[in-house]
Parts: structure tokens; C-alpha cells; sequence
């Protein structure tokens, strides 16, 4: 899959003159978002069906400095997925294909009662992508 | 009323070294809410009872630049309210009382099907207190 | 000039389900970093040199809400430029072709000493390419 | 020491209608930098004397959602210091006494130069408070 690719905004540096470590997080969303695009299950399209993903818990590795306008690709990956629990795990490299910034981020899947949602039953297809996803990196 | 009190956050710097102008945006929502909480009329509880108030204009005019950790004062008036569009002023100034920034945004309130709010007759109290505070300010 | 496109993240849309109002000032300055890239007067480049842009004034009409995943077009125009204020307008459409936002921006360029520059005098190329493209919008 | 007090922006909520996660890591900021105040030695002292402390890591576990305009209480403690990596961590909960979130943060202190600031010998008294603040702790 190809790398999403986001070039730093002005708007994200701070007065060290660097990105805001704030961003990155930011930048795992987009990524993410446009992992499930990639996958055919546009985020949009879960909302529309009642599901929402909530971000049970995210960690940031910051390797590198970047700024405004750098251009960051970042890769995301299924890092676990057996049912409940999807797992992301991230690698974003900078133009010269250093190493920026690794992460990892954990999330659920409620329904509109706010309980969860067994993605086997409910999106079995969807359940199954996943999880080939998730092995396919072991 | 007593001024609304924003100390400028780290995160809203920008490689400038100063604080970047979305972030006066934001002050003029938090001293907003707060001129709302301060003339009894939390907006949440707007909220609660189906009225959204969405932003329709916004006029910003930096006059002194501010940094972090930087304390400005926001001053909130309504400059103009005869019923429908519902229009505010603001006034910052650093802590050497020194005017920062001038704005204006302009505000309509709506119910859940995105209609028109008529607060003359929906919400009577909240029409008449806007109204005279919109008159006070003449 | 092409559009700059920018599509709507998940984390810039707020509780009313819709984009939040003070992004749209972000998109203004991606898309006049955009613009200062086509006509090769890359906005880095400028601060390399010691000269940094501030914004001075900032206006905003929101026309039709947005959300994520939207996607949004912003059009950039130098409104007016006579030495010193570089005026910009914006005008930004979803992908129905509707105009969702119009607004203006005023910019200044200072040295690091924060003096006004005079592209006339140190930017010549600049100054007569902003006057040239000024003009054309008349 | 007290508690630093955050009241959720309506700018940081999210069309989930809760605060968008990355909001935490801003107020995982605050925190620190009024932990820094609270200690007398202001984060802008620091910065003034040519030390940065850039962000290396973060760890956020999202417990209980919040949204506006919920109060939450941010404590932060010295995790871990031995002279060279700074760790935090974060306990925050809501007015109902509810943990909503845990954290951790690393830091380090680097010189105009980019280079690791040794505090045991540029500034000693900070030395003896962070590492009696993280004794404390064990």
C-alpha cells in the first residue's frame, strides 16, 4: 500500500521552529482515514451504518524533527486485530527517507448505544480484511 | 463584565515565534462561551434544548503580536441583535494593556432541522437580554 | 492557477457535526503557500532570506457548512497590491461546485528586525510579479 | 501541588460529539507548563537562557470520554529523572472524580546548538529539584 504523504503546514510549527509534537497524531488520523479508503470501507461509510471507532489509546516516538514544508510519508499498518481491538502500528520518514516519528494506535468499535460492536458478526467482511490484514504483518 | 483571560499556550506558537492568527479565532469562541455562562445562558444548554448557533462571519485585525506565555484579556460586547443575526465585538489586550486584536463575528441560531431560531418567540428572556445589551453598547 | 484542494479531516469538524470555523483560516494559509509555490516564490524561500510575512487582517463569510470527508477547492487571488499591504482573496467551493466560504486576507513582509521591507527595493522581481497579478484581477 | 484545571474548548470536540483524542496532548502541555511555574522555573525562563525541551515520546490511554464544557483535572508527576530523559506522567479525571485519561511524556533539554544539556552541571538547582520531585515518587 502506498504511504499517505502530508506536507507540514505552517500552521503546525511552534516557536522552537518545528512541528508541534501535537500534530503527529494529527497525521496517524489521516493516515489511518486513508488507510480504510484504500481498503474500500471509507470511515464515512461505518459512520453512515451507526459505527463510530473511537481512539482508545495512541504512543509517539519522535525520531526526528520535521517543519514547515516538509513532506512526511507515513505507512500504517493492522498491527493486531483479533475481534474487538484494532491495532495500527506507524512509520512516517521524511523526504530523505529518514525515520521521523513511529507510533501505535488503539481502537474500538461502538455502535450508537455506545456498545461495542463484534465486527464478525455485525461486518463480516470487514472482520475478515482486517484480520488477514493483521496476520499478513506477523 | 470582567474580561475573559486567555494565558497563550506553547502549542499555539507557530516558527514565527509568535502566536499563530487561528488561534484568535478560538479565543473569540472561549470568551464567547463565556459571555454566554456569564449572562446565564450557558451554551450548552442552548444546545440541549436542540439550538445550535453556528458562526456565519468572523473579522479579525491583529494589531500587536502576542507569544507564549503571554496573558490577554478579551472583551466581548454585542455590537448589534434585532432578532435573527446576533453580532459580537471583541476587544485584546496584552498585560501592558496594549490592544492586540479587534474582531467582530456574527452568529444565526438554528434548530435541529437547521432552521431559523426566532428567539422572539422561542426563547423570549434570551431576546430580550440580547437586545438590551445590544443597546447598551450604542 | 489551479485550486488548491483540501479535504476535510475527521479532526477538524466539531460537536455540531460540521467543520469547525476557525480551520477555514488554516485552508486560506495552505492555499497562499500554495499559491506562492506556482509562481515560484516558495514561502521558505522568503524566510531563508530574513523576511517573514505576517498576517494582518483576516476576514471570513461561511456560506454552506462542510464536514469531513469533503472536499473542498480554495481559489486564491491577489486582491490588491501597491508596495507595502498584499491584499489576497479567497473563494472556496465543495465538489457540488457550491461556494462554501469567501474571505480576504492583508499581509505585510518584515525584516528580521522587524522593519517593513520595501519589495520594490529588495524583492523587485517580487514586487512587479504581485503588482502584475494585482492588476490582472482588476 | 494542585491539580491544573482545563475546561474543554468547544473548538476541541470532534463530530463523534466528545474531544477529539489529540486535544490531550495539548493539555498534557498545560499541565507540564504550569507544573514548570509551580516549581519557579518557567518553561520561558528556560527558553530564555537558550534551553529547549523537545517532546520524545508520549503515551496516552483514553479511559472515559469528555466533551464541552466538562472541567478536567490534570496531575502530573515526575515519573523518572536521572540527569538526561525527563518522564511525566498524567492523571486526569473529570468533576465527577472519574479517570478519563493516563499519560506519559519524555523530554530532553538541548542547548541553541541542538546538543544534550547536561543539568547537573549547566543548571544544578533544577538538577536536585527534578530528581528529589522523581525520589518522591517511587
Amino acid at each position: 500500500m502506498e504511504p499517505y504523504k502530508h506536507t507540514v503546514c505552517y500552521y503546525e510549527t511552534d516557536k522552537m521552529g518545528i512541528t508541534h509534537h501535537a500534530n503527529y497524531v494529527h497525521w496517524m488520523e489521516e493516515a489511518r482515514i486513508d488507510f480504510f479508503n484504500k481498503i474500500g470501507w471509507g470511515y464515512e461509510k461505518l459512520e453512515e451504518q451507526g459505527v463510530i471507532s473511537p481512539v482508545t489509546a495512541v504512543e509517539c516516538k519522535y525520531k526526528t524533527a520535521t517543519t514547515f514544508p516538509d513532506e512526511v510519508e507515513v505507512s500504517v499498518k493492522v498491527s493486531e486485530f483479533k475481534g474487538v481491538v484494532l491495532k495500527f502500528s506507524y512509520l512516517m520518514k521524511n523526504a530523505d527517507g529518514k525515520t521521523v516519528f513511529e507510533g501505535k494506535s488503539e481502537h474500538c468499535f461502538l455502535n450508537k448505544e455506545g456498545k461495542l460492536v463484534r465486527l464478525n458478526k455485525e461486518f463480516p467482511e470487514l472482520f475478515e480484511l482486517l484480520t488477514s490484514l493483521a496476520e499478513s504483518e506477523r
